[in-house]
């Protein structure tokens, strides 16, 4: 209950998401944003109730991730906009996985769009606006000392892992996932767990049948309003939540 | 002599060279223009002189790199703007190989110009002048069927080799090598060789002492003339030139 670990002040003000300090050092709040941005925060749009659904769907998915005994940032307590997460020092990537091409990848590389990689590609970006986000190679992160090699390797392993379930998870709502672009940090004890979100907002979905979009690229290309996109993607997953039997 | 092997037909006008077929198959006549090209070719001088400097630079780092047992396209053959190579099955990768940073890694990262990678950094650009020579992840080039990752592999090792090689070449004539662009191909045996060329369009260098300039960053940022600079770093490599004893 958020009574139990009282909101500190505003940490930090994201595009998605307000992050604050709690009594506890080692536990933040996370506030969804009634808010949608594409080409880096240059379109940027108040959309009324996408933090809600946001946080319900991250939530979710993060507590059924966490349940299989994935390390995640996530801690049970929520409110209607809010999520308690632990404190993690952010790794400053974007590790991004795609199981079929979209995006950028399909613009930079001219492929057909929805092409199955099977394996799935991984690619990390900076995180940095003043550079906008570049695209680098392990060398070059190794070399610009943002990461060593060995949890570039962890974090592709882990975000294969997160891809296996979270491909099986979304086929259950009679979704395919496209890509998708996770966030790790580094607990006060040096655990490496997901942190950030797991929304539509950092993934790409199309419904199994139709390939119709059901993400933020009903956004990103105007097909039309964001809310009733992920109140159905929200409805789909808690219509396939299954029993967790407790002994 | 260029006599022996006839000049056939215009096959590749590239930017810097142009190639052409002889009477025999596996060969190729590569003729260096006098032009200079920077920005993909946005920016393209005519440049009187360059042509011939460009061959003697590149052909005589490719003969001395051939002696020491390492796989190019070289065939001694030369006249004053021509040289003969072997025919190769281009692999459409730029390897690039970073010594210290300089040029868009720079600008990319935001890092001190001239700072030392070391170890040396590998990049992959696809050669694709429509897509403007994307920067490439190992995985991404592989899932595209451009190249296996055991010939990632290889590519690395040999532009290791080549870097040590003109490391130590430049470091002769006074003269410190930062960075380059290799392009490999196979031959029609398969074996892997060193193609295109070696010259300071594709290499930056600078002035051991004075970190001048010695290569076509003189032409991309109109710092002056670029024949006597490449004039200059010819004569230091002839000036340089170890005795070859025939037994
Ligand atoms: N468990 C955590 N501990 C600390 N920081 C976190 C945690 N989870 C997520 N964050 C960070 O909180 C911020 C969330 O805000 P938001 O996603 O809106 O940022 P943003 O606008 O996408 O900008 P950026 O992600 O580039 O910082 C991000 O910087 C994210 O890396
Ligand atoms: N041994 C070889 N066999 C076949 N092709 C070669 C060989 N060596 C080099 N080449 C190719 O010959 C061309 C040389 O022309 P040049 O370097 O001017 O091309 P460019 O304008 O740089 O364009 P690009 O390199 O993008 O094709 C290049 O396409 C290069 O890959
Ligand atoms: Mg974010
Ligand atoms: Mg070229």
């Amino acid at each position: 209950m958020k009574q139990d670990v009282k909101q500190g002040v505003l940490l930090y003000a994201g595009k998605a998401k307000q992050v604050f300090s709690t009594d506890d050092p080692e536990l933040l709040w996370v506030y969804y944003l009634d808010q949608a941005t594409a080409l880096n925060g240059k379109k940027k749009v108040a959309i009324d109730g996408k933090g809600t659904l946001n946080l319900h769907i991250s939530g979710l998915l993060f507590k059924e991730l966490a349940a299989t005994g994935f390390p995640t940032h996530f801690v049970t307590d929520m409110d209607n906009q809010n999520m308690l997460v632990r404190r993690a020092k952010m790794i400053p990537l974007e590790v991004v996985v795609r199981n079929r091409a979209s995006g950028h990848f399909v613009s930079r590389f001219n492929v057909t769009p929805l092409r199955v990689l099977d394996p799935a590609i991984h690619e990390f970006y900076y995180k940095s606006d003043a550079l906008d986000d570049p695209f680098m190679n392990d060398e070059q992160i190794v070399a610009l000392g943002i990461a060593p090699r060995a949890t570039l390797d962890t974090l592709r392993t882990m975000a294969d892992q997160v891809n296996t379930w979270l491909t099986a998870r979304w086929a259950r709502a009679g979704i395919e996932l496209v890509d998708f672009k996770l966030e790790f940090g580094r607990l006060a004890d040096g655990t490496l767990v997901l942190a950030d979100e797991l929304s539509p907002d950092n993934m790409r979905l199309i419904d199994a049948q139709t390939h119709a979009s059901l993400d933020k690229d009903v956004f990103r290309q105007d097909e039309g309003p964001l809310v009733p996109v992920y109140a159905e993607v929200l409805r789909r997953l808690q219509a396939t939540q299954q029993e967790v039997h407790h002994v």
